[in-house]
């Protein structure tokens, strides 16, 4: 492909991301997808997937194309579904719309998908080219697919610390840490991940809500608290599942009693194994297995470090305040044991640096993950 | 002055500050200082101080204009001397050379100079234009400033820190925290201050030598060890003094028996008063009589919290590695006591984030700081 059509292609792209992006947090558990519909260098139709049980983003774009669909090209972020879902198989709209040329970003790791779509279309005597903007394209859906290749949700640790580490004083004050920006955009993160996941000791201590509160409004996660003993106090907030579903992880040994009151007040209650820790493996297998694809770890230093410890981490975002704390004993964001050499310290890669009004906030991928399952 | 008169005087100016920045660490206790003698847009000098005793910038820069500096314009990032101090007065020098026009960075904040060398050169007919881009030759000079200010030495509190806020593992292991361009980076800083300074457990534990070792030479800072007791074994790397000067600070009822071994290995002790903690004033009063104008300080996480504490540091210098480390008993980068509540912690002012290969660092200046000396 020479540079000018490359360039074409990745423009196109670029809007179909863009579209697809602006769903976020309305789809799960499918991805997100936009569609664009290209004839002569001319936008004909667009669309995105806007929720699951609804049309697909290349049957929007194709409808709103119409009869100029004939002879165009169709750009969608994701190989167009050969199978029939809660909806029909979008390969056959595009044949049947016309469309000379399909230009895809990623293929869909869904093994009854992946590349059936384009082998479809090339049938139909369709052009197909795919991998145009693939990083971007792998990246918008990085939960989905990675639920899809392990059955576990993709876990993102995120932390508030100041400049020297610290999470709170020592007395376990951390209101605020960050500003109004940074506590932003942990809004945004909640509304668009599935769940949010925080130790008893966060849930009771911070008092926190764990909901999504922007002006615009949003969407709640799920509430997932881990309490191997089931102790937590019944009048703390994330009790009340008015607003927001809340599950709980505890240990087998608990108190049924306990469990049927809380029960009464609308929150799930996960039996997990002996104990005397709640079973992470067990924990990601049934957020997974009920559709939870991708979680947002709010939790604190020792939760943390048991997270690090197993591999259960695929993304770390922390953002850093510019001030000094101190106090040997404040608490930081990963605690547990720790390691004897510095050269044993989790390593990130894909490291990203990014401003929210006075704070920063670094992003990367640990190194020592499984990727793949277990 | 219109905007276009500006920019010349701003491009001058800026060279003048890379010549006096390219002598960085060879001028103490004088600043940085750079000339550029111009004639209708044309270059016809330049200069810089060198090293204290030796001609300052201007004297360089009219020297290699020679006769055709009559006419000209003089840029100096810092006011021309008024002054017989070890070399006769710069403002002499400027108006013996015909110079017409002398554009000036910022004033000498020294009480025998400042505005004298604006109204000598005035009183002779030169025209003086005052501030371009002062903060910068301010910055550039900023121990200098501060010292002749407060009779303090700048301190700037460098640290280099995990993402989640560790500096070493829970057995002290720190080898290394950042990568090799942070680490040259402090070599560099080593190199342009005055002195370094660490607590007696850094400059046992780490065993550092706390010299400046850069491919291309430099020159070794002052070594200051902060020991109450006089404590420190005789065998660790700080106490050979043949390639660095050690002054180490500590208490009145230290050992004499131990002091003078420590002398016989040509260390400097300094004792502060009855403790049991170094008193902190006497060290800076100290430093700052004996011709110190910036302190590096590489101090662990109690000497950090007391330097801060106290309103001693300056500047705050963190290198942030992309990696967690975890632990609960890590050692951080500032510890001591610790506040109550988080709105108590240390804010910074004019942060700025660079980038070293994988690592970053950010500085700030501290807003609770004694700027103007106690």
């Amino acid at each position: 492909m020479d540079r000018y059509v490359t360039d074409i292609h990745e423009r196109w792209m670029g809007l179909a991301l863009d579209l697809a992006g602006a769903a976020r947090g309305q789809t799960s558990p499918n991805p997100l997808v936009g569609a664009v519909v290209v004839k002569d260098g001319q936008l004909l139709g667009s669309g995105a997937h806007l929720k699951a049980g609804t049309p697909h983003a290349e049957v929007h774009a194709l409808q709103m194309a119409g009869r100029a669909a004939v002879g165009s090209t169709l750009y969608v972020t994701l190989e167009p579904c050969n199978h029939t879902g809660r909806t029909p198989p979008c390969t056959e709209k595009v044949i049947a719309a016309g469309v000379s040329r399909v230009v895809i970003g990623t293929l869909d790791p869904d093994s009854r998908v992946s590349g059936e779509g384009v082998k479809r279309l090339q049938e139909a005597g369709i052009i197909v080219t795919t991998g145009v903007l693939e990083a971007a394209c792998l990246r918008l859906n990085e939960a989905y697919f990675h639920h899809r290749r392990t059955g576990y949700p993709f876990v993102t640790m995120k932390a508030a610390v100041t400049l020297d580490g610290k999470t709170a004083t020592p007395t376990g004050d951390s209101r605020w840490v960050t500003g109004e920006e940074a506590r932003l955009e942990v809004h945004r993160l909640r509304h668009s991940h599935d769940a949010v996941m925080v130790g008893r000791q966060t849930a009771v201590q911070d008092r926190a809500l764990l909901t999504t509160r922007l002006p615009e409004g949003g969407k709640n996660p799920v509430r997932v608290i881990l309490d191997s003993q089931l102790s937590i106090p019944l009048d703390i907030p994330v009790t009340d599942t008015e607003t927001a579903a809340t599950w709980i992880f505890c240990t087998d040994g608990v108190d049924e009693g306990r469990e049927a009151e809380l029960r009464k007040r609308g929150v799930s209650v996960f039996r997990t194994g002996p104990g005397p820790r709640v079973d992470l493996e067990k924990v990601f297998q049934t957020l997974g297995s009920k559709g939870i694809l991708s979680v947002l770890s709010e939790a604190g230093g020792e939760l943390n470090a048991s997270l690090l410890n197993e591999g259960w981490v695929n993304r770390v975002m922390f953002f850093i305040a510019p001030k000094l704390l101190g106090g040997k004993d404040s608490p930081t964001a990963v605690e547990g044991a720790g390691w004897e050499r510095m050269e044993q310290a989790w390593e990130l890669d894909g490291v990203e640096m990014h401003r929210f009004g006075q704070d920063w906030c670094v992003t990367g991928l640990p190194r020592q993950t499984r990727r793949e399952g277990s």
